[in-house]
């Protein structure tokens, strides 16, 4: 999950200006018509966010069919904010999860988001740096995320650099010159061990001064064959310290093909792939109607029917407990929070003969927590370096088997008997209407 | 070719401003020293936009290896603009492609833009949806995008709608009762074509009161199937001219495809893979240095080496110049300015086999139009109408063979002679160093 702060900034500025409404009044249906009349326009223009909001924090782990924010408030507010809702955390808890596989396979080794020329425009990648960071990158190189939202920044220099100067040895002193306490160089503008052993001349130099090489950066080529290369390079010379940097068209499945081939880069560069989220560059998650109270104050379940019963909403007034055992968080219980509980079982949405039960001493935790109550914010934000450590943790307590990259033990996600049965008679209800 | 509107915002406001001088002042090296030193910081704080650019204009249709923005200046300017270059029209360009393809596919029909809540973010939905309508598509859902670019907005109501009522029927009169000039109703929310029978009812009512039905949209199931019977349902109530819209999940391949097996939507609408351009999120474009002048003041050209001979940047200071014959484009030749030629031969970058040749009499026209010269705007930017009526026109000169959407006739791009030649001794040259 990500996105969240950026829903609570966009909730604590809701209105409608001025502008729009002037904009709105322009609107004319195919008769000429205007679509809204002043009064309606008027009411916009009134209009004061007043919803009670429940969500799970940045960094949670999340599941399909779980709910992720909960809203409840005027149907015409609740309606308003869909979309905006939708396109915040979408792409946030897209780009979160992609670092987090990713990071999951590099370990400690950093990982540093380039992203920023390959983003969806230039607030795609200030939401995709943020994310990175919060599914445990440790840095972006967009340096306007930097300042808007104080984390850390890193970088290389560019091509450019080397083809400014008449050799690339001269661009590398010249780089080393201006950037001694951070000196990293990228090798392969002409020829990648041609480069590292120019690198390996400003390494030595840079010793001699008390300083040091940080890293030489490989941005094209064999990476595993070429790190490898490198590596027998900068240790025979002496530059053990040095490491090397890998980056091009990276992804959590090219890393750890890398790894397994023995690849000695211990930095890594992740660009397109993570910023776009590449292999899925759209999170499908909805907002529905689940519950509307009628007009003697009594809430009525709501789902919309689809032909594939797994689309159909989960009805009611939701929540989602996660159940832990020996430290490991052990399956979710999707379930409506008027129900009492004499046991807990959980029965999968999608296949009724899948059921699990805990033991009613099971350690839990709910997970949406308040965040606005009637339209005022409740909940205080925590830093984004919280809300990464808070992923960071959460994710050591999902089992090994549940975080592989291909075919991944599916994690037990069901509903609370008494929702799975209210929901079954819905959906039969509706169909037989 | 989309974002050039975009671009030339980004650059008439370039500049880093006080908190950006006072951020960077900030960063530290590993030994704790500042990075940037004070006099460069104010360098910086007073640098102004002084680069000549030259561009192919918003619509335009532009091919692999091609320039498509030419930046002329101040290294270390034309160093800051690579990325914000790279990240405004990189995805402009990519969504104006995506809806190009998919409005050819659709002819006269319209295709709603419907990707907002599926976008990378808010301002990624912004240049989205800006986009698509610059590469063919009619309107969009995203009423900020109408606001802001002025470009037609258009949508139906929710599920939701229907959900807040005890009835179906009773949620589609309601809103035929305050949308009477443009009611579109979404029909399957329980049951599609017991939904279309109940937008009969309301279609004849209009139709009593002078008004009508103007179309009805389905959002699932099979849309062939549906599409079909709906058509069947609406014709034999004698509403002819309520028209079907179709939603869900469609791209160029899928509306294809429905129409191969007869579906009688005539309105698409396209969202998820649409603004994200799902199958391809990023587009590989990149920034080069091709020339740099030395301390005498002459222009020395430039290129990177890549293991790939096709990924080595065009050396010089380039344009293309596009060929027509029959009204029809016929090739494009990118060759150096500074190049006299006796014939027009183009050679492909990637095999050198692959020869053109066009008669010294044929039509042609030099795509990079002059934007900026050093510093100042000489371009009149069109409107994004404009933009989108030479995007159709140009599309209508590529032949119907480079259009197809799998295994298309390559259109013919290549290099002029001189440049192919001087390209491959720099190649060879460097390679050998």
């Amino acid at each position: 999950m990500a996105g969240l702060s950026r829903v609570i900034d966009y909730l604590n500025n809701f209105k409608f200006s001025a502008s729009d409404i002037d904009y709105l009044a322009t609107l004319k249906d195919g008769d000429g018509n205007a679509y809204f009349d002043e009064a309606f326009l008027e009411y916009l223009g009134d209009m004061k966010f007043e919803c009670t909001i429940d969500a799970q924090p940045d960094g949670s782990i999340i599941f399909p069919h779980e709910p992720v924010i909960r809203v409840k408030g005027p149907l015409m507010q609740c309606q308003i904010l869909e979309t905006p809702l939708l396109t915040i955390v979408g792409q946030a808890a897209l780009i979160a999860t992609k670092a987090s596989r990713i990071t999951s396979v590099t370990g400690d080794e950093p990982v540093m988001e380039f992203g920023l020329r390959r983003a969806q425009g230039i607030d795609g990648a200030l939401t995709g740096s943020l994310s990175s960071y919060i599914g445990g990158c440790h840095s972006t190189s967009n340096v306007l995320a930097g300042k808007l939202f104080g984390i850390p920044v890193s970088g290389t220099h560019s091509h450019s650099w080397v083809m400014a100067f008449q050799s690339e040895l001269e661009a590398f002193e010249a780089y080393a010159d201006v950037m001694p306490g951070n000196c990293v160089l990228l090798v392969d503008t002409y020829n990648t061990l041609e480069g590292v052993k120019k690198a390996v001349k400003i390494g030595l130099d840079l010793k001699e001064k008390g300083k040091k090489l940080k890293a030489i950066r490989v941005d094209s080529g064999d990476l595993a064959y070429l790190s490898i290369e490198a590596r027998k390079i900068l240790d025979a010379a002496g530059l053990k310290d040095t490491r090397i940097v890998g980056s091009n068209d990276l992804d959590e499945y090219l890393i750890a093909s890398l790894k397994d081939q023995g690849a000695t880069i211990t930095m890594w560069g992740v660009g397109t792939k993570l910023i776009t989220s590449f292999d899925q560059p759209a999170l499908g998650q909805v907002y529905k109607m689940t519950a509307i109270k009628n007009k003697d104050g009594e809430w009525k379940n709501r789902i919309k029917l689809s032909e594939q019963n797994i689309k159909i909403n989960m009805p009611g007034i939701l929540n989602v407990r996660r159940f832990f055992v020996n430290g490991k968080m052990a399956g979710d219980m999707i379930f409506d929070e008027r129900d009492k509980m004499d046991d807990y079982r959980i029965i999968a949405p999608d296949d009724f003969t899948k059921r699990k039960k805990f033991g009613m001493d099971t350690q839990y935790k709910d997970l949406l927590k308040p965040i606005f109550e009637q339209g005022n914010q409740t909940y205080q934000v925590p830093s984004f370096e919280e809300s990464r450590q808070y992923h960071l943790a959460q994710r050591n307590m999902l089992d090994a088997s549940s975080r592989r990259l291909v075919n991944p033990h599916l994690y037990p996600v069901g509903l609370e008997p008494k929702l799975f049965e209210r929901r079954s008679e819905l959906i039969i209800k509706l169909r037989n209407r």
